[in-house]
Parts: structure tokens; sequence; C-alpha cells
């Protein structure tokens, strides 16, 4: 007997005849005799329903209560999909975020997941029940609801998995696994088997909308086995794996994009210690992320130029953060760009090959792409580009490095 | 300063500028400087859609799924509400049920209040906070969400107003005040400035909809001061009070009518000690509350006629029930009727006035209205009649005993 927890997604569960197919699958999984824990999501759209009234009465809703009305979107799954569960002979038990006490921090809106009391749903599994959990929302260490937000219900399936000590974690979603590259911008995109947990790490966090890149860390964190497949048509998905041995012998296993980019530069601020920590700490204090940082020399003496990218729902806050430390800072001016777009070349590959960054540049140049921002790690090469160079700029990359051939087995 | 409960039910809080009129409201009230705590039930309409979704899935949804399904509805409410407060500059805090502990039996839809924990509301309220916490819900001692049932909302904002020691629990509703009869149906009613605890609970379980029975009881209970008021006129409501003296001298306050009835009857049952419980008991466990109960002698000897009353939503479970419970008693027949109403006098002042039963029967027949059962209390006097004459009836008594009159100050 396995023990398997599946999360399911808004598009999932998006209409009774969808959680009643949910019902389904979960039973043929426990009909084979596994245990099985089910994350889900709110139904597709009711997160924006419920974000449409707090919006009528407030453009900046109050955190804490927003958390109040959002989660209130999974609580309504959980309930239809255990009755569906129970209209198939299935026993189901549903638990809010705080009733299987899914602690987390007290950041409202975006609250990380701190610790998971899994006695209540160990009982419930013993006890031959499929257990049904509300995804994206925990309690902080007041008893207030919180949630992990956009995307979260992925972390909260891998913390889950991680407290139960589940045998595999799987995320079923409206595409039936990695791909190379969004197959919407390259239809000759190409689904891998496997992918590791390195990959899936960088392809997350740049875009890629397979998994929440929290839920990516938590399960190499935790060791928890992560697979991804389709609600919607059967087959393996992609298993996000340990070993890099057994990932194809790709140099490349993807390439990723972000469209929700946006750029702010500070220009000729004074070249010392602690200018950066200037600069990012009231971002940071704004609880908004910080994706890339690049420091540049100025034309002045003794000054430099400071660029980073926000998400571009931050955009808007993160300018007006920054005006304010540039005021203080005596910076010549602040300059920002919501319009760019970041595209990645991923693959643990790149390690033991050289010359990828140069071919890649080389690709973009050919089309024209003028290059704004670079940014490498170990497994990943970032450019920052003018949005309208996204499409162009994926095709590329997805042909010079052969992405669209055949697997070799 | 004094502390106030406020409940506003489903109408007055039905689209997002009625929740901003409540929160106004509710501003005033703090403004003046009193303590403000705000019960609210879900935005009218939304009950109905969940049971809704539910329905697809399950006729008679698992009523354990069903209570998390339909305590979102509240939850959505209070987190608007204190968005809508926070918008005027009223700081608030939202709670569900189980949030502020309203700890209740595990009589899933149908729960009863046991306790509440009242220490996180006070900190709330010391801090200068509008509190708002979602009716109809609590947890039970498992922490599983229960709900109360319909019309439960009262019933948590009376308990929260004991449990705080209250100085007022306002009920605000959709009529401005209790009347001597449904206006609708009698339009001469006339709304009463006061009404003893014990006619309003009277009023309340013989359907009068103002206000919950349990949430009567409570208040009478644990003696907190309850005035039932209008959400969208100006006014001074009805205060339900303790002091019978101070109560206008009307023999009769009012004429209180339930469509919802229904009569079950089961003919020569052996008339012997324990066979009301043998019975009843089978219906009680069903959890099927009965109003009015009678017993006859039967035509044959050492045989009895047993008549009871329940809601009609539960006729059809209870005469389930009933067959099985007949066959054991080798009873001779069951009959049921769900085409009945009961209509009911209510007055304190039948305790010192005569002749009251026997002016009302004489009224019936005037009007020709055949009596089907009769029941009596020490302050009303229920009649069950053929749904048709349910107009009539009301019509016929509020004449006779003279309630369109103007009250004498």
């Amino acid at each position: 007997m396995a023990l398997i927890v599946q999360k399911y997604g808004g598009t999932s569960v998006g209409d009774i005849e969808r959680i009643m197919a949910v019902a389904e699958r979960v039973k043929r999984w426990r009909d084979r005799g596994d245990a099985v824990v089910v994350v889900v999501s709110a139904m597709s759209g009711e997160t924006d329903r419920l974000i449409g009234l707090a919006r009528q009465i407030q453009a900046r809703p109050v955190p804490r209560e927003l958390d109040v009305l959002m989660s209130t979107g999974e609580q309504v799954t959980i309930a239809l999909l255990s009755m569906a569960l129970s209209a198939k002979g299935c026993p189901a038990h549903s638990y809010t975020g705080a009733q299987v006490h899914i602690l987390t921090d007290s950041a409202h809106n975006k609250a990380r997941i701190r610790d998971i009391d899994a006695a209540r749903v160990r009982a419930d599994l013993e006890a031959g029940r499929v257990v049904v959990v509300a995804g994206f929302q925990g309690i902080d260490e007041h008893g207030d609801i919180t949630t992990l937000g956009r995307g979260g219900s992925d972390t909260s399936a891998v913390a889950i998995a991680a407290a139960l000590q589940a045998d595999e974690c799987q995320i079923y979603t409206d595409v039936d696994g990695v791909y190379t590259t969004d197959p919407r911008v390259e239809p000759r995109a190409r689904k891998l088997a496997r992918v590791t947990f390195e990959e899936m790490l960088e392809m997350a966090s740049l875009g890629s909308k397979v998994l929440q890149i929290r839920a990516v860390e938590f399960a190499g964190k935790y060791r928890v086995p992560l697979r991804v497949l389709s609600s919607f048509k059967e087959g393996e998905g992609t298993l996000i794996t340990f070993e890099e041995d057994a990932v194809e012998d790709a140099k490349i296993a993807g390439i990723a994009f972000s469209r929700d980019e946006a750029k702010l530069t500070v220009l000729g601020v004074p070249d010392q210690p602690g200018v950066a920590h200037q600069i990012l700490g009231p971002i940071a204090d704004a609880n908004i992320e910080v994706d890339m940082i690049i420091q540049n020399v100025a034309a002045q003496e003794a000054m430099t130029d400071f660029t980073f990218t926000v998400h571009r729902n931050d955009y808007a806050r993160a300018l007006e953060v920054l005006e304010g430390t540039a005021q203080q800072l005596n910076a010549r001016q602040v300059l920002g760009d919501p319009q760019i777009v970041k595209i990645s070349l991923v693959g643990v590959g790149m390690r033991s090959h050289a010359g990828i960054a140069s071919r890649m540049f080389a690709a973009l140049a050919e089309v024209g792409i003028n290059i704004r921002m670079i940014s490498t790690s170990e497994i990943k090469i970032s450019v920052v580009v003018d949005e309208k160079y996204l499409e162009l700029g994926v095709r590329a990359l997805h042909e010079a490095f052969g992405l669209d051939r055949l697997e070799v087995a």
C-alpha cells in the first residue's frame, strides 16, 4: 500500500462534472489499495469572483480579511469533493488548512508554511477514509487564517506529502507534464519524462507555470518524489527526480520564460558599502520579491547604477518605494520599465558543457533581439528582453538547442 | 459606553452596497462610543447557491460536508464587512465560528451552541476594534465545522451577547419590528413597541419569522435584552422585554402562524405505558422535531390513536420512520397530511382573562373554518386547520381580537 498525495488545481475542479471526475480518479487509486490524501484549489473563477467582491469595497483589501475571504474558495471545493467521494461509496473527510494545523507565518496573502500536524490525517487514513485538504491556506500562531498566495495549493500538497512521508506527491493540472518550453509559444515543444529537481526549480522560478516554485523547493528539501500529470488525460506525466544520471543526456532541459517582469533602475547612487542593502531593504520590507539584480559602474565617478527586476504586479509599489529611497540617497534618477520579459535556458548539462551562453546569445542576435540584462547560475542562463521579443526568442532558442528532437531512450 | 451586539441577516448584507450601508450604521454606533460586535449571515442567495452545488452531487449531502460548505457563506460576509469597516476608517477584525470557539454539539446542520470563549472578542473590543463574527456556525469538540441550521445567526448573536454580557442584542432584519401578525396576510397588522419574552417565544415557535426561536430562548435564559429593528429604515423596532407590567394591557399580543406543518397519525396502537415513547423515540432519533402531540381513545378497546405534527420538510422522513414503528406496534393504519397550517393566538393577557379560547373558536366557526387539532399553553392557543384557510383564519382572528386598533400610550 502506497501513500499518495494528489493535488488538483482550479481547472481540474472547475465544475461539478469535473469534481465528479476527480472523485472517480481518486477512487481508482484507493480501490487499488493506496491511501490517498487529496489537496484541492478553489474552483476556477472562484478566486477571481471573491477578489472582485473585495475590490468593490477596497482597491487594496485589508490583507488579513482578504485571506478570510479567499480561503472560502478551497473550503467549498473540499466539501464538494468529499460529497462526490461519498456519493461514489468512498468515505472521505474534508479539512480546512486550520483544521489540520497548517501553521504558517503571518504574512497574509503570501504566507509560508512552517509546520503541519498530520495526526488527524493519519487517523482518517487508518480508518480507510480519503482525506481532502484545502490547499493554499493555513493559520498563523494567533489562529488567524492565512493564504499562501496564488498557486500555493501545490506547496500545501508537497508540505502535506512531506509531513506524511508520502510515497509520491502527484500534481494534477491541465497540462500532461513538463515541456521543453510552453507549447503555446513553440508548438514543437516536447514533454520530458523526467527532469531533475534543480532544473524544475529553475524552470518554475523562471515562470514555467506547471509547478509553483515553493512547492518544488519544499519537495527538494524534504525529498518528496513529485510527479506532474494531467487531470484530463491518462499518462505518466513528468517525474521530478533526484537522480541526475537518470535524466536524459541533453545539455538543456528546457526554455522557461516569464512574462510578468518589470525592471527598475536607480541611476547615480554612491558606490559605497551598504548601498545595495539601502536600496533593497525597503523593497523587502514592503514584502516585494526581487528577482535579478545588477549593479554597474555609473558614468560619474564614485557612483553606481543599480538595476533589479520584480513581478509586474509589484511594479507600481516598488517604484513608489524606490523613489523614496532614491531621494534619501540623492540618486540622480529612477527609471522603470514594466514591459520586459525574461527567457532562460535551463539544464544540469550546462555544468559539463562549455559554450552554452555564447550559443544562446548568438541565437538571439541572429534574429535581431537586443539583450537588456543577463544573469547566470550553475544550471541556467537568463536574459531580459523587450516584451515583444518573447515568442521569437523562445522559438529561436528551442531550435538552436535542438529541443524539438525526439528523446533517445 | 454600551456593549452592543448587532446581527444582520442575509438580505441586509445581500450585496456590496448593502454591506457598505451596514458598515456605515455600525460605524455610527461606534462613533457614539459604544463597543460593537457584529454577527452576520451569508449574503442572500449564497446559501441557496451552495446547497444547489451540493445537490448536484448528492440529493442528501453528507451532513458533515454540507456544514463545511455552508459555513463559507458567512465567512465571505465577515471578510467583506470587515473590509467595508476598514474602508470607512473603522478598524475591524473578522472571526469564523471556529475562531471564537463557538462550541456546539455534533448535530451537523442543526447543531446547538454549548459554549463561547469570548476572550478574543473582548481583547479586540478593548483595542478599539469592531468585531465581526460569522453567524450560524461553530465547531464541535472534534474541531469539525458545524452549522446551527437556517436562521441560526440570530442564535449566534444572542449567544455572543450572553457570553459578553452585552447591554443589548439588536437583530436587524427586513422588517421593522414584531407585528400583531404578518402584514402580508393582514395589512392592518400593527407593530408592537414591546412584547414579552414569553410571547415572543410563542410567536417565534409558531412561525413568526422575525426571530429564530432558539435565539429567543437563549436571550430569555441569559436575560439578554433583545431588540428587533429594520436594516433599511430608522426606528426603535420592537423591544423584547422581561417586564410584563411594562407591556400594553392587551389580552392578545398577536397572531402567529406556520405554513410549513405536516400531520401524522397512527391509528390503533396498544393503549399502554411507553407507547408514546415507542412512537416518538425513533422520530427523535432521526433528528426530527415534533411539535403538537395529541392522543385520543380509539374506536377499538385498549387501543389508542396518536397524532403529531412535524415541519413539512421532515414529513417524508417522519412518515418513513413512523411506518416502520407502526409495523412493530401492529398498528392498524398510518395517516399523513402535509397540507395543514397552524394558527395561534399569543398573549400573556390570557393568564388573567377567561373565555379567550371560546371566542377564538367562535370567530373561526363564523367564517366556516373546521379545526383539525387544538393545543393550548398558558399564553397561547393553537389550532391546526387546512392550508387553504390560513389567510381567512388569521384575518378573522385579527379582527375578532381588535388587534388593528391603535395602541393606548
